[in-house]
C-alpha cells in the first residue's frame, strides 16, 4: 500500500492493534479476495461499529431469499451512484459483475438502470430501491402493489428496502471518510 | 395495544415467538420505559437485522465521547424531520427533551435548527449533520475545518457523521414499514 | 417575557404605543388565550400590514365552510413544516390539537401527513395543499378532479388553496423575522 | 371580453352583484387603467379575501419607503417567474416598465435578474427576495449584513421580504385559479 | 451600438476580421432582420464552433417536418425560460410572436406553458420538451406513447427532442457568455 | 451485431444507404477504432444533424488549446454521469482512460470528481463544468475569477463551458434515443 494515496480522511489502524475477531475477519477476506477491501480498514477505526456494520451487511447480503445475489448488488450500485459514492459504486460494481457473470451490467445499472439490460421485474425493483434511497417519505401502498405485480413477496420488499437503507448509511460513511476504492476492484470481472 | 391502529405495514411477531436474546432486550426496555417502543416490535420481524441494528445504535448513542447525549439526539431529530420520518422525530424528540431537560428543544430542532435555542457550536454540528444527511457527496475538508473551529475533534466529527448516517438508514426503514410512533412518546417531558 | 430570548429580528413595539384597534385586538386575544401569541407582537411593527394580515387570516380560518376548523389547521401545519417555519408549526400545531381534540395529530401531520391518522379525504386535501405550497405552477384540472372524487366542492378547493397560499406568505414572514413561538404553545392540548 | 377565453377556473361575479366598496374599487382602477385587471375580477369571488388582499397589497406597494416603486415591482417580477405565475409576470412586468420608464427591464428581471441592467444594490435586493421566495428557512443574519452593505435599512429589508412573501401568496392563488393576464398588459410601455 | 452595454463576457471580433463565410452569413441576417442578433457576434469569436452551431440550428429549425415553425419556437421559449436564459427567451420570443402571428403567445409559453393559449397537442409536445430539458434520463417508452396519442410521428418526436437538446446547449453558452439580447427583439410583433 | 440488443429507439440506417461523406466518416472511425461507435449509427438517421454534430464535436475536442485531451474528457464524463447518460459515461470513460493513461480515472470522475485522483486545478475546472451543466443561469464573474486563480485563460474557460454545453445536448439526445454503448467500450484501457 506504500505508494498509493491514503485510503481516507481518518487514521487507519495497524492490523496487529485490532481486536482478534476483527483481525480474523480481515484476514479471511484477504485470503478469499486476495486483498483487503478498504471498507474494512476504514471502519476498523471503530471496532464496535465495525462489528455491527458487518453483521448488518451479512444479514442482508448473504442470507437466502427471493432476491438473487446479483439483484441485491444492483440495488447497491444504482443507489450508490445516486448518492455519488465512489467506494460503493466501484467495489459493489465489481461484485455485481461477478455475481451476474456479466461484464457490462455494473456500469449500466450505475449510470441509468432504466436503460440497462435487465428485466422489467428488476426495473420495478430498482424503481422502488431508488424511491427508498431518495424519497422514502413518499413510499405508499401503491409502491407495494407495483412490486407484487412482478411477483415480489412482502419479504422481498423488505429486503429491497433494507438494502437500499443500509447503503444509504454506507454511502454517507464512505463519502465523509473519503473512502478510497481499492485499485483492484476496477478491473475485476470486466 | 388492542384498540390502536396497527404499528406498521409488516407482521409484528408475538413476543413469545422471538429468540430469547431479543425477547430479553424488549423486556428490559419495557421495564425501563414502561412500554415497548414500536421500533423493537417492527424490526423483530428480522432477528439478525434487529441484533445488528441495536448493536450499531448502542455503539453510537450510548458510548462516551465528545458529544453530549442531548447533542446526539439533536442530530437524530433534525435529520429525521428532513427525511419526514414520523417515528424518529416523535420518539427521539421525546428522548431529546429528556436528555436536554428542555420541553421546547425537540420541536425547535425538528422544524428548523437554525432558529432553535442552541449554541453556535451546536448549529455548526447540525449544519454538518444535515449535509451528511442530504448531500454527503459534497462533504470536503472545508467542512472539517468549520467544525474544528468550534472545538470538535476528529472523533467528534466521525460521531456526528455516523449518527446522521445511521438514521439515514433508520428513517428509510421506518418510512417503508410505516412504523407508528407509540402514543406514549408524544407527551414525554413536555 | 423578561428572561426569555427576544421574539424576533425586528423591534417589538410597546403595546401602549400601538393604534387603539391593534391594541384592542391584542388585548382580546390575550384575554381569550392567556398570553399574547408572538405573531401579534412581531407584525404590529407595521400596523397597516398587521390589519390586512389579520383580516385575511380571519376570512380564511374563521368563516363557515366545507372544511372543518381542524382540517384548516392540518393544511397550515403540514405546509408550514414543508417550509421549515417553527412559529407556524408550533402555534398552529397547538390549535390543531385543540380543534381536533387529538393530542397526536399535529406532530403526525407536520412530519408526514401520508402516515398520519387521518381520512383518505383529508390525505387528498393535503396532497393538494402541498402541491399549492411547493409546485403551484403544476396545478391542473386533474387536481380538481381528484378532490371532487372525495366530495370537495369548488368552494372547498378555493379554501384549501387560499389557506396554503396565505401560509406560504406567513411562513416566509415568520422565517425572515425569526418569529419565536411562545413557550406556552408547546404544551397546549398534549 | 366576449370573444376572449375565460379568465380563470372559478366563476367571475357580475360587477353589479358585488358589494359597493368592491365595485367602486374596480370602477376606480378601470377609470385609471382603461380596463379591469383580471385579478380584481377573479378575487372578487370572495369579497372578504378581496378586501384583505387589496389592503395588504396597498400597504406594501403604495406606501413611501426606501425602495423605489420600480424596485418593488422588480421583486414581484423576479419571484413570480420563479413561481411560474403568468398573471403576475405579465401584469407586474407592465407596471415595472412604466415605473422604471424602461421597456426592457421587465423581461430581463423575469428571466434572470443576475444578467439584467440593474445596479449591484438591486442585485443584492433580488438575491434576498429570491431567497425569501424559495428558501426562507435559510435566511440568517448574514443575509441582513449583505443587504446593509448596500445601504438597505432594517425597514427596507422588511419591505423586500414582505413583498416577496405577499407575492408567494398571490402567485399561488393566480396559479390555482388559472388567472389569465389581460391582453392589454402585454404591450404596455414596450 | 456605441452607447449600449457590452454584449457579453468575451471579446467580440470586428466584422472585417472574420472569415468571409461568417461575415457573409452575418451580413445576410443583418439585411433580412435589420440588425445583427448578438448570438452571431458572440459566437463568431470561435469560427469553427460558429459554423457548426449555425448548421445545426438550421438543420433543426429551418427544415420541413411535422412541427410548425411556431411550434419549434415554443419548444425554444419554454425550455429557455426553465434554464433562465435571457437571450433565448427574448430573441426566440420575438420569433415565436412572428411565426405564430400572436403577440401574447411568447410570454405565456415562457412563464408557464400549462396555462398558455395552445392546443392539448402542443401541451403534450411541451411536456415532453421540458422532460428532455430537465430530466432526460427518465424519458421512457411511455413518453413516446403519450405523444403518439396526439398524432406525433417518430420523426416529430426526434425533432422535439433535438430542439430541446440543442437549446440546452445554446442556453448554457448564452448564460456563460452573458449574451445580451438585442434591444430590438423586445418589441418585435407585440 | 446480430445477437445484441438494438442500439436505440430509432431506426438505424444501413451503411450503404448513407450519403458518401457520412459513410466515409463511419468507415474511418471503424478502421481506427476497430468498431463503429453507436453514436455514429444512431445520429446518421439525420444526415444534416450528423454533420453539424460531428463538426461541433471536433471543433471542441480535437483542436489545440490550454486543456489537455484528458481534461476535456473529464468534463464529458463528470457532466454525463450527472445527466445519467450511459452512452457518454461508458464511451467517453474509455477515451478518458486512454487519454490519461490511467485505468481508474474514468470511474472516479464519473461518480464523484471531488474525491478523484486529480489536481486542484482540475477540480476547479470540474466545479465550473458542473455548474454549467446544472445551474448555468447562476454563472457569474466570481466563477471566472476562481478559474483564473488556477491559471485558466479566458479561452480555456470558453472551452470548459462549450464542452459542458455540447454534452448537455449530446446526453439529452443519447437518453431520448436510448443510445446503447458498444460492448467494446467497457473494457478499453482498463
Amino acid at each position: 500500500m506504500t505508494n498509493r494515496p491514503p485510503i481516507g480522511r481518518f487514521p487507519v489502524p495497524e492490523l496487529e492493534t485490532l481486536p482478534a475477531d476483527i483481525r480474523e475477519r480481515i484476514e479471511t477476506v484477504q485470503e478469499k479476495t486476495g486483498f483487503v477491501p478498504n471498507v474494512f480498514l476504514v471502519l476498523a477505526y471503530r471496532p464496535d461499529e465495525f462489528r455491527a456494520f458487518m453483521a448488518y451487511h451479512d444479514a442482508l447480503m448473504d442470507k437466502p431469499g427471493g432476491l438473487s445475489k446479483a439483484e441485491r448488488e444492483m440495488i447497491v450500485v444504482s443507489t450508490s451512484n445516486a448518492n455519488h459514492c465512489p467506494y460503493c459504486v466501484v467495489a459493489h460494481g465489481a461484485i455485481l459483475r461477478v455475481r451476474a457473470k456479466d461484464p457490462l451490467i455494473a456500469d449500466q445499472v450505475a449510470v441509468n438502470y432504466r436503460n440497462a439490460d435487465i428485466t422489467p421485474r428488476q426495473k420495478a425493483m430498482l424503481d422502488f430501491a431508488m424511491k427508498v434511497a431518495l424519497d422514502s417519505y413518499a413510499v405508499g401502498d401503491d409502491d407495494f402493489r407495483a412490486l407484487e405485480v412482478h411477483g415480489f413477496s412482502q419479504d422481498d420488499i423488505w429486503d429491497i428496502a433494507a438494502i437500499a437503507a443500509f447503503f444509504a448509511m454506507s454511502n454517507r460513511m464512505a463519502n465523509v471518510t473519503d473512502m478510497r476504492p481499492n485499485d483492484e476492484f476496477y478491473a475485476i470481472a470486466r
